[in-house]
């Protein structure tokens, strides 16, 4: 049963086929929030702090850390982002940049063994990350792209992610420390998304058996009612065997469907996530409880 | 690719692997409903035509029609209920009976092709009902367990199944006439209920190739918010296969996860429905429908 372990300096997280569906709270991203790029390269990590403790409290399993601000010195930020996040959570990490010296800085002052997003199919990706990989014992996310770009057939994918699954173990890297990107397009372009990410998710476990996540929100691109579209599909891909997702904790919706995705998958032992969540509280417990905090 | 085709006597639906989801409206039905199987004993059937009503405008492709009321003459009633509702609309009904004599005093008066619920996989009610849905032409849910009870092993609940279907073809019934229902047990006492669900519908539709149909919002018996778990369940059972469910149209959260599992699964081709449902109007559009509004 495939197992990718992650940690910080004393928290593990296993993502697994037989584990709870892991939420990666994707917030901590200045991607597309021009607020946030200024703060973080102005050196203001407020918001950081705020998106940390929020997703946190919102239930995220792990965190992903992105510091993507153009002209701004990526590795110094990332590293930095890193250790203040690291200082106020005990969640494991995942680094979060396209450029390998971004990557390496974030590496160097991580506590643990963290997820690396990511690297691609290409070539050159594949020999600038995946030493990175195995000098510091981490797992990797791989996205199923190479240099011919990104196919709409399923089975070119699962090839691709197959030629890096074999690339890495040249490197001495196993398949359970890799987690692959189906990449998710979106369903309102490409009415076959969807069913092109079930299949691809079926055999990346089945045949390639390494754990999956995905970007879940770009499902949904440029649809209304985006929630209720990432919420179903969080359903589906977990039914088809995704174990992870890259996602925004702070969306009851979604959070919903997981949690009862896990429940379904009987990943939820006796309900009781979802009973912690959902059940109201008999009259004689919330008396109990209110005696507590009068006492308080 | 398999259909069943059930009509009223101007309309047709056709289940389908390729069709969208097939909401059966499961409202009028006095089982556990007190109020309501008095007004039906006693020849008032205002609740039921509200019913009727309400599901159509929420979008139900089907009616189920259920008359169980102890003590009471379930053949005529059945028989009055589904001509008034088929005087309320042209959506094709499921005629819902454990009395052999009430389906076939429902189908005497019914116009069109039925839905007929149920037969199980006991010899006794095999005989009964069989000879019926020849001779009316119509199609029929068979319930996925026997003599024996409802075993929790999904492959011996295939194996039931499987004899409904042989059973069936003895008395010239196709596989497209007949709409197993999986049985989905409350996950809150058996933890493997879904994945039992999900493991029989793909076998039901890739090795019996028939349409599949269940009462959804008994996954949830017993737990705390049920429409989540129901949303969850309906996503995932469309994801493993399943064509349609007899379930309630009324509530937002599970029919928006049918709405969203057909966009997934590309069955609600450049997303109209979802768009018909979801679409913000623009000013212009808003600005439109308010100037119409007042001239009329």
């Amino acid at each position: 049963m495939t197992e990718t372990v992650v940690s910080s300096a004393t928290k593990t997280v296993k993502i697994g086929f037989d584990r709870p569906f892991c939420v990666i709270g994707e917030r901590i991203n200045p991607t597309g929030r021009k607020k946030l790029a200024a703060e973080m390269a102005a050196g203001d990590f407020a918001t950081v702090e705020a998106d940390t403790l929020a997703q946190v409290a919102a239930g995220a399993n792990m965190l992903d850390v992105n510091a993507g601000i153009p002209l701004a010195d990526e590795p110094a930020i990332l590293a930095k982002t890193i250790q203040l996040v690291q200082s106020l959570t005990d969640l494991p990490l995942s680094i979060d940049s396209s450029i390998v010296a971004a990557l390496e800085a974030g590496l160097a002052v991580y506590q643990g063994r963290p997820l690396v997003n990511s690297v691609t199919g290409e070539d050159d990706r594949l020999e600038a990350v995946l030493p990175l990989i195995k000098k510091y014992d981490c797992a990797v996310v791989a996205i199923s792209n190479d240099e011919t770009g990104i196919s709409e057939d399923p089975d070119v994918r699962f090839a691709v992610a197959k030629r890096i699954v074999e690339r890495a173990a040249d490197h001495g890297i196993k398949p359970c420390d890799i987690v692959v990107d189906p990449l998710v397009m979106p369903i309102g372009a490409l009415g076959q998304a969807g069913n092109s990410a079930f299949r691809l998710i079926r055999r990346l476990r089945e045949e390639l058996r390494v754990n999956t996540t995905c970007g879940a929100s770009n499902v949904s691109f440029g649809l209304p009612a985006r929630h209720g579209l990432n919420a179903a599909f969080l359903c589906m891909a977990a039914c088809a065997g995704m174990t992870s997702a890259i996602m925004n904790p702070l969306h009851a919706e979604e959070m919903t469907a997981v949690l009862g995705a896990d429940v379904m998958l009987g990943k939820d032992k006796d309900c009781r996530r979802w009973l912690t969540k959902f059940r109201e509280p008999t009259p004689e417990a919330a008396e109990r409880g209110e005696r507590r905090r009068r006492r308080a």
